[in-house]
């Protein structure tokens, strides 16, 4: 049987090979260098690779979503699935669960790598308050991860805007869209496309400027809704847009 | 770049012409007076109208909806969609995201306005203790929110009881129905109608004082289970039953 | 209407007959000695018990389950339904909420006894820190609870490993697989399987000192990736694995 004890000796700087690094948002980063048959199996995984890149997170979305996208454009690697659990530590988002496949550990493990520092970076859009959280994502030129989970045009800009509670982010889809001449790509609301989240998402792409307008304007109205429900929201990073 | 000392500087007195109001259980109304065209057609909503009011809460179901039910009894307009994201802050229950639409801003904004103040009252059968929760809800002529719901015939007594851990619920449901003569009009657990809420819901319907009773009878139960637990539930309100 | 003094009142000391006990992680157990006919219409149990027993807790499945087969193993009692409901309070996994049929009340509230006892036994391979959680299992002979909800083959042995935010729960069961021939029964996911929980969550069968094999190696593996998220986890129990 386990001594409790023994947890307390357990080193918080993990010496496993699997181990890639942690970030915000609880998140961590591992890699599978050739993973086990009959789990392979399982996993239903229709993609030939066996090492595997693992991004995953209690909170956040939209934010490693794009990380990931950012890992995969610049490495020899490829997106194998990403699920949104219901998440968030308490919040009424999702938190990811993104696995990328490569031919070599290396590659993975780069790529893991990419994606942590990048969702560190686009922690920067998102905002959590007592009441509810917004969050934020650009993409000058959307890749595969950006397309799987949000239909994005591969290399077009991309954009993308949530709030919650789930009426505040549908306030700032129509504003956004009003703002500026871009296309809807992805509407989602607690009963479709989210894991029962209390959030509407919309995604746009466009030309870049008409893009980032819009994202620009739905964050205007999102804080301002936000804040009115009567506390200031926090940033886990620094705001970037 | 946004300064993140700028978001200190946003009023939480909200000036946008969308916002109407908040309430009790992190709820927000407000209104889009006419809603962008191709958002419209994302939402897929099969009704003629372009000004919608949105009620939307992190805590609470049944007692939003029954307020939305007195929203559209006493205006010009009609519930267009109800959804229950998996919410409550971090407790076993739902938030709620409600869409109703009419043909003047005025019209959506005065429903809204009447929904918020509902809210409140109805908020006062809402118990929530460390353990888990309790919702009641009482209507003496159900419309067609709690029709679009839960089943209840328009024009007629409607009671709806629900506990967490769902256990409590169901027992609260058993005593309710052998405690008076009502219809059992819909049954909700984990895997079935709910968004996996930790909750068995029942609604009922006949005579008036035959559903009063059985609700009174669920609470009863409900809050001798519930403190049996180990702590004494807070009320967000005044209780009204 | 209900003076809300009147709640501080009511015992902890529940004296209803339905009132079986609870345990740790805000667990009830309560029976049902002759559920209400029109209640049971819709609960579609295609079984012919009255007398019901009910375990249902706001954290913990596999625990939860595991005692839940305990007690039908040593009770003329049969499960009726499992239900795994998005909860643990806050962090990323299920609640339970057990139903078990039988033909006479004292049978089924020995059932639930026996299960509330488990349930506080097997809460010590439950590991929650700060950033996530781990839950273990482990069962010498698997009956049908454990096969209901796992696929665990009827009479043999039986092991359980689940690791949140899900990359660590999919570290564990390939590096469990690695260590020991057994052969994996089932695998969950954010999307597959589970309420959208943020786990990765894997059954295994096979000799039994297999089995255990597996899940202790899964049990270091995630305590090491767990911890590296910065926080030691507390144990609702005491461990006896």
């Amino acid at each position: 049987m386990l001594d409790i004890n023994e947890i307390q000796k357990i080193s918080m700087d993990c010496s496993m090979t699997e181990f890639v690094g942690t970030t915000v948002l609880d998140t961590i980063g591992l890699v599978i260098p050739g993973v086990n048959d009959a789990l392979l199996q399982q996993m239903q995984i229709d993609k030939p690779y066996k090492s595997l890149g693992l991004l995953s997170s209690r909170t956040g979305a939209a934010g490693q979503i794009n990380a990931a996208d950012e890992a995969v454009k610049s490495t020899n690697t490829e997106i194998i699935s990403i699920e949104l659990p219901r998440d968030t530590k308490g919040w009424g988002g999702h938190g990811n669960f993104i696995i990328i496949g490569g031919y070599s550990v290396s590659d993975v493990r780069r790529a893991v790598e990419i994606a942590l520092e990048y969702t560190e970076k686009y922690a920067g859009e998102l905002y959590i308050s007592e009441a509810g959280h917004l969050e934020f994502t650009y993409s000058a030129s959307a890749s595969q991860a950006l397309n799987m989970a949000f239909d994005a045009p591969i290399g077009k800009p991309f954009g993308f805007f949530c709030g919650s509670p789930a009426a505040i982010g549908l306030v700032m889809a129509d504003l956004a869209l009003k703002s500026s001449p871009v296309e809807i790509i992805k509407y989602m609301t607690p009963n479709r496309g989210t894991s029962h989240s209390n959030e509407i998402i919309a995604a746009v792409t466009g030309d870049a400027s008409a893009v980032k307008n819009a994202v620009l304007t739905a964050r205007e109205v999102g804080l301002q809704l936000l804040i009115s429900m009567g506390s200031y929201p926090e940033v886990p990073g620094t705001p970037y847009l």
